[in-house]
Order: C-alpha cells, then structure tokens, then sequence
C-alpha cells in the first residue's frame, strides 16, 4: 500500500485507501476470466483486462460500499462485475469502431479477430451475471441488467445518430448516457444498495454516478479535439475521421452559417474528406468558443455530481472527499 | 389453434397444445423487443424474431413446465428469455461467421451491418436478464448465466478448434454441448424448477434437454453434408467451405489413409481448396460409411433423451409424449 501523499492525484489515493478490496478485485477477476474449456478467453482478456486499466468503475463500487459503512465483501463481487461488463464493452465497441487501439496498445480485433472480441465479450458478460447471482440480491440484478440494456441502446443509438447533422445536444446526451453514465450509475448505486444505504443516499450514488459519467465523456470527446496522442493514447481527430458527432462538433454545427454547414455536410454526413478538413474543423470550433463551451458543460455536470455527494449525510467523510476530489480530477485533464 | 391431427409433425402439435402460452410469448418478446431510445433494435430483431423461427426453445420451456403441472404465468417470461438469448447468440454467430443465409434469408449483418447485430444481440442479452429479474428466481438466473457462459465458451472453443485437424469426438462434443446443448437442457431445466419439480425429475428434464440439443447438432451438421438447400436454407457444404470440423468429417480423419489425411489436410487445414473438393470429400465421408455413423450417433442421443424423458414419473402424460416424438422427429430429418 503507498503512502496518501498529498501529491497523489485522486484516482491513486482512491485505489490507496481501497488497496485490500482492489486487490481482492483483481484476484476475482483473474479467477473468473479464466476458462478451462477454451484458454483464448483468458489469453484476449488478458490483454485488456491486465493492461494498464484504471479500474475507475471498480473504484467506484468499492469507495461507494465503504463510504456508505459496508463491512463484509460482496462488494468485491460487485467490482469485478461492473469491470467485467465494462471489458466486454469495450472488446464489442472496438469490433464496432473497428478501432485499431486503445490505451495506447493495438486492440484485441486487430490482435486476433472480430471473432474472439465478439464471442469472449459475451462470455465476460455472462461470467458478470454469475457473479451477480453469487451476492444473491436480485434488486442488484435488476440494477445491473437495466444498466446493460441501456448501455447497448445507447451505442444502438449512437450508430444511427452517427453522421446525422440532426443529432442535437438531447440526443448526444442520451447517448452519453447510455454509453458510459449507465455502468458509472449503476457502479455507485449497486454500492449503496449492497451497504444497506438509505433510499435517498442510495439515490444522490446514482446521480453522483450519472453526473460523473456524463462529464467523463464530455472530456473524452473534448480530448479527442485537444489531446495529445501521448497522454491520452487516441489520436486527436479520430472521431471527425470516423465522423462521429461529438459534443463539441453539434454546438459548432448550431452555430454554423451556410458556408460552414456545407463543410460539416461534406465531411461528417457524406464522409468525402479530403486534406486540411481537420484543421479547418478545429478552426470552426475555435471561432464559436465550442471547446470552451463543451468544457463549461462538463464542468456542470461536475458540480452536480459533487452537489449529490455533499447531500450523503451518513457517508464517510474521508471517501466522500476523495470521490469529490475525483470528481474535479475527471475535467482537470482539460482544464 | 389448429386441430390435433395425427399427421401433424410432433413441434406443431406441441404448439397447438401451447397455443395460448406460446402467443403469450410472443406478445412479451414483441414487447421487450421495442426500445423507445432506439427506434433501429426492433427493425434489427423483427427481422429475425419474426422469420419464422419455430420457437423450439420457448416450446420447451412452456412444455417442461407445463408438463410438470405448473399452473401460473411466469414460464412465459422464461420462455421469452431463452427465445432472446437464442436470438442474441444468432446475432452474433452471424458476426462470427460471416453468414450470408439464415433460414433462407439474408441475415441481419448483410442487411444492415456487423455492428447492429453486435449492438442488438448486447441488446437482447440484457434484456433476456431483465426478463428472468422479474421473475424473482436466483436458481433461475444462476442456470440460465451459467447456460450464457457456456455458450460463449464452446464457440470460442469452436474457433480454435476450427480448421485444426487434431480435433476429435470429444472436442466435437464439448463445442455442442456449448454452442447448442446448453440452451436446450437450461430451457427445460427452468421449466421443472419454475414448476417446483422435484429435484430428481428436475434432473432428468436436464438430461432430456441436453440429449436432445446434441442430437439436434449432429444432426444440423449432417444436413450440412446431406440436406437439400431449399428444405434447410442451408448449401450443402458450407461447413467444407469454412473449413469447419464436425463429426463427419472428424470420423473421416479418423478413419483416413496418407492420401486422404494429406486431402483434408490440404483442404480443411491449410484452406486451400479447388472445384471438385466437396465431391471428393463427400466420397470420402462415403467411403469410411462415417454419414452413417454419424446419424447412428445422433440416434443414440436420441434414445437417451426418451430414456431421461420416461424417468418422469409425475410428469403430465401427454405432454411426456410429445417431447418424445419430437425427439424422434428431430433425427427423423435425416432418417
């Protein structure tokens, strides 16, 4: 366990103070993504799942059972799930995106095949409904599968939202929602439950979640227009190359004249790019403030997230302050 | 609801005898199906939940249960469940195999794209779980998550076992009783313990499920070699083409000479095939009577699958007897 430096970001002093349970975590993890019928499963999953990951998700379910007074450890249990339901995410949007890396390491589609991301995706996904059915409460069942339910109509969604310059902000944020806010939600949720919270603590988890997650994704479809390639392991302009229409792209083509809504049309909605467009998308952004704007709105989502912790009367103060630390953490990367 | 015709085929009687749990079902998979957020998940799975599907699997469920003197409705949640991880796991497998066909249609990834059919299978998934929370039964959700994974695990099982000549009868049997077995035998299994059966027939109702779901492969496989495309929707020697080992063939190496090993060597192994293969294959799987034996085996399955079927003691008779016949009719394909 390392020392809780003060110059420790959030996310470190969180996995500090949570050491035990993470590792703990990771053991169940390890354990459960093994397969004595087919060893590629372990062999794809490995590569993701030992990979670097921040096991943000995870983090959240543990800090949230124990900022709210949990003892035992069927959080654990809860951790590995939400992080399984994540992995197996992750391997069907690569598949989807056909992405070519991710945390700066090439995928598991371009490493072995659509196939095995396809399939050992859905064995991740049923391996977290075992382990879901071990902690024996169905209300966290019911949490989780409505959380994966929308979290594959949120990516269903983006799919057709995708290259339509109608996409406006209410429907960017039901994606957002469904894509990440869901399992960030349910990750909070699911750890107030299992603690026995009360319903209007287990209430302000949720939207702590919720909120948490919007911004989150806000920051990454931000970075994805100021990040550098190092730090961040994507590359700035992948989703204007994959014409994906991000938070920051949908306020600059509301603001646009009819010079800049031809550029828009032309590279986003019939996808002829030609050289130069990104830089000239960049500059559109920049001449309506919508890189600014963007991060005002992820701003906001945190200073709701943080509004809904400081409303858990009984929760640990200790946690409840290194989960508002976490929270200011998410947007300081574009700040 | 059609009459009860002795020339009628065993899984249309046992339809008729369901009529009314079966449109049950069907009305709640038509239901859960819909997603307000994403108006594309029904157009993707109306294509294939409305195709025609015989609805084999909710059959058996409603069946079991009935049988079993269950008097409520909750088996139609089940039954709707196991109809959705079907569905999702076709969604899939499409992905995985690049199918072109289903039932003498053109699958959804061809008519929309692999990615919806990756999304919407995620889609289906989660909502089969929620269906099964609402149904209040952990013994339930743990059958029907274990089924989940292994099914996931046999066909990736199936990948690595593809094209590799050293897989034998027993690989064959594990990579059914994954990709086809599981879901039988949990279909039925749910519908004894949905009806509180006793354990015991609960058992046998597994063992009939599971028999009854291997035979049902090898018999598919079969037909792969032996059928005629517009009864099957399927080409003859599809398998052949995507150098897929299934037990004809496995029996056919087993049983090859120098000359033949280095045929299918050539041919399944190394993929490099030429006009005149198939025909050359067929007389091979001819030659060492294996067609033959490989029905002999699905045969066997058969019988004990009406063995585990008659072990029901307190089971509804006429109901018993159908699941036989349909386990007779389902060999009979091929007989």
């Amino acid at each position: 366990m390392s020392l809780d430096q003060p110059s420790q970001k959030p996310h470190d002093r969180l996995a500090a103070a949570l050491a035990e349970d993470l590792d703990a975590t990771n053991e169940l993890i390890r354990a459960r993504m093994a397969s004595e019928n087919a060893p590629r499963i372990p062999e794809v999953t490995a590569h993701l799942v030992e990979a670097g990951g921040k096991r943000l998700r995870p983090l959240l379910t543990l800090a949230s059972a124990r900022m709210m007074g949990y003892e035992e450890s069927h959080h654990v249990h809860l951790a590995a799930t939400v992080e399984f339901i994540h992995t197996a995410t992750l391997l069907h949007d690569d598949v989807v995106d056909e992405s070519r890396q991710r945390r700066g390491k090439p995928t598991a589609n371009l490493l072995w095949d659509n196939k095995s991301s396809v399939l050992v995706g859905d064995y991740l996904f049923a391996r977290a409904f075992q382990l879901m059915v071990e902690c024996g409460s169905l209300r966290i069942l019911d949490i989780l599968s409505n959380a994966s339910a929308t979290i594959a109509e949120g990516e269903v969604l983006q799919l057709s939202a995708a290259s339509n310059l109608a996409t406006d902000e209410a429907v960017y944020l039901r994606v957002v929602r469904g894509k990440t806010a869901a399992l960030f939600s349910a990750a909070t949720e699911v750890g107030g439950v299992i603690a026995g919270a009360p319903e209007v603590e287990i209430d302000a988890l949720r939207t702590y979640g919720d909120a948490l997650g919007i911004a989150f994704q806000i920051v990454d479809d931000l970075l994805d227009y100021e990040g550098d390639t190092k730090a961040t392991g994507k590359n700035v302009g992948d989703d204007f190359r994959e014409r994906k229409l991000t938070l920051p792209v949908i306020k600059a083509i509301a603001a646009a004249d009819a010079d800049e809504r031809a550029f828009w049309s032309r590279t986003i909605e019939k996808g002829r790019q030609e050289e130069g467009d990104l830089d000239h998308a960049l500059t559109l952004l920049d001449r309506h403030g919508t890189l600014d704007a963007t991060r005002a709105a992820a701003l906001g989502w945190i200073a709701e997230a943080k509004e809904a912790l400081a409303a858990l009367d009984s929760a640990d103060p200790a946690f409840r302050e290194m989960l508002a630390d976490l929270a200011d953490y998410v947007v300081e990367r574009v700040s």
